[in-house]
């Protein structure tokens, strides 16, 4: 039972890898000097591991402790624990991540697993596994949330995800288009990164304050299985690119972004939509996504694989049937909003629907 | 900045490896349905690792969590980090760590580093570091030295041990070597390890019944450059091979084990005593070690190679001059046999002069 990952991190341009660690901690992170680290990994992306405790020594960190999950591991337990093994979750290595959070440590996390790793395993297990893992993490993501620190998470190309990405491609090639393709959008396919990523931050920031001017009431997305349209919060804000987080430390949260994003009204929320990428969630794949939206709720979830997973997450809890969204903190009290409690920051990076624009999971524990 | 460790695996017999994980899980733990299994190791020991949380799962563990620290990543701290980094400690961690103890989660530690890792690094940085750890991880290694629950260590053949064992090898050979020795030494060089180790407890409980039956009352050792008188504590009782933790579960704390031990008289130690095989500490070799005790404590210490560590070893705290000693229940109160608070309950392999028996150190965070 082992994972058929092998060692094609050779074909891994090296000098790019290290630049992206080098992002990762003066332009992802912004770690500051003293500031201890927690970054989360699949063993797989142990050269990356690698070079991020490198860059960040170097940035005068304080300590740096990885916490490498294993899917060879997370296999033998899908394939061999006793059925009441998954409701269970590792509540301890959690509260301790909270408490490191807490005490201003920085976090890292490294995403790159098997997208397709637990696609052949129940998905009741799936689901009840994860549903357990979130309980127990809620406080230390709370803190990620709500932006009490800095943190970034950035991918490292693994054979397993090249493969699905580049089915056609000999393995050495699928993991070096899919490094290229990592590399390229993360910026750090040209000689200066950090000033390709402070003209990217300008660019986000004039986007997020011509949105911000116009004082949209709503959005309305049309296209091939798509008619929905989104109301807007009432004094809802646009963000994107660099944030300040309440530690004080400006920091690009993900690497790569694109993005904008803004509070949905939750109950102003109407209309189709069809998924043009597959989603990764948690090890299981789930491709040809269609939803239809009512006042806010998903009423109506189909998919053309992997439907009975995204069911299960449909129905983890109220929130999960609702887009996310942002209060205002002058709103919160009054809860305007959402009916159901909401994260108060919430970039998609951190939705369950961000990993569709990610393209990767965590099968991690973490 | 890397670490020399090509992957050599490939040279370890899948069998003998697999049996290793079996008597880790059957004989050493002795794991029980539904017990949770907190795994410490190198990442070059992930193979190894990986068949643990296979028979663990088996076995019915509810969940395996391994903590895994990596070399590389130990270096980089070492040359790149700030000087007032080396007083820290992932405390959270080890605080997590005893709480899953508290909570009836067993412990495997897999050894196995480099035990020449920080030859060349600076000892008082070593040596700062290591107290750090060692203050941060007190409240979960007492929980272990007081078996509050089964626990076990057992070594994994790593190239880099195995070139220091056998240095005129090729390195396939070197780890090949290491290995069959450990799977010698650890009983699983047969067909029926569980069998092999039964039989070998019984012996090393009839030796320890023997023993205590005698009463002696100081053991005299000779030898070329030794001449060491140790008193025993009154009361003192053997003890060897299996125990029973006070979950109630009867374990073999170290695989390999030859030995019976007993409580050392604090101050009844005099004479001379000379090492006849190297030191590893935390990642740097001591040899050639001559001590002299007067009246329980070391009062003269030398070494031909790591002096210097094995000075600041010495001056981490009182009890570092200190045979460990095991107060019977009885005297604990009266404190009759040390002056210093010591561990009720202290096998070798988990004291600082146990790594001379098991020639291999942690460099781990843990």
């Amino acid at each position: 039972m082992t994972v058929p990952e092998r060692n094609v991190s050779a074909t891994i341009d090296p000098v790019k890898l290290d630049r992206l660690a080098e992002v990762a901690v003066r332009v992802g992170l912004q770690l500051k000097a003293g500031q201890d680290l927690l970054v989360t990994a699949p063993t797989v992306a142990l050269p990356l591991v690698r070079k991020i405790a490198e860059h960040a020594y170097r940035a005068g960190a304080g300590l740096v402790t990885p916490i490498l999950s294993d899917e060879a591991v997370t296999l033998s337990r899908y394939r061999l624990a006793p059925d009441d093994s998954f409701d269970r979750a590792a509540g301890w290595l959690y509260e301790g991540m909270s408490k490191a959070f807490a005490g201003n440590t920085a976090r890292l996390a490294i995403v790159g697993d098997n997208p397709m790793l637990l696609a052949g395993e129940d998905p009741a297990k799936v689901s009840r596994a994860s549903k357990a893992n979130s309980i127990a993490y809620q406080p230390a993501l709370e803190r990620i949330v709500n932006f009490d620190i800095n943190w970034n998470i950035i991918a490292y190309p693994s054979l397993s995800w090249a493969k699905q990405v580049f089915p056609d491609d000999e393995e050495d090639v699928a993991v070096a288009k899919l490094a290229d393709a990592i590399f390229a959008a993360s910026r750090v396919d040209n000689d200066e990164p950090i000033a390709a990523w402070n003209k990217h931050n300008a660019t986000l920031r004039s986007r997020t304050e011509w949105l911000n001017g116009q004082r949209f009431g709503a959005l309305h997305y049309s296209g091939p299985g798509t008619d929905l349209e989104i109301g807007l919060a009432d004094g809802h804000e646009w963000q994107g690119g660099a944030s300040t987080a309440k530690n004080g430390i400006t920091c690009n949260a993900n690497i790569p972004t694109e993005e904008v994003f803004t509070t949905p009204h939750a109950r102003r929320v109407n209309g189709h939509v069809v998924s043009t990428k597959p989603l990764s969630y948690q090890g299981s794949l789930i491709d040809g996504i269609a939803v239809r939206f009512e006042e806010g709720r998903i009423i109506e979830a189909k998919a053309t694989r992997g439907e009975e997973v995204l069911s299960k997450v449909l129905d983890t809890d109220e929130g999960a049937r609702r887009l996310w969204c942002r209060i205002p903190r002058r709103f919160r009290k009054a809860g305007c909003c959402s009916s159901t409690p909401c994260s108060t920051r919430t970039p998609p990076a951190t939705s369950r629907l961000a990993n569709a624009i990610r393209n990767a999971s965590s099968t991690a524990p973490i």
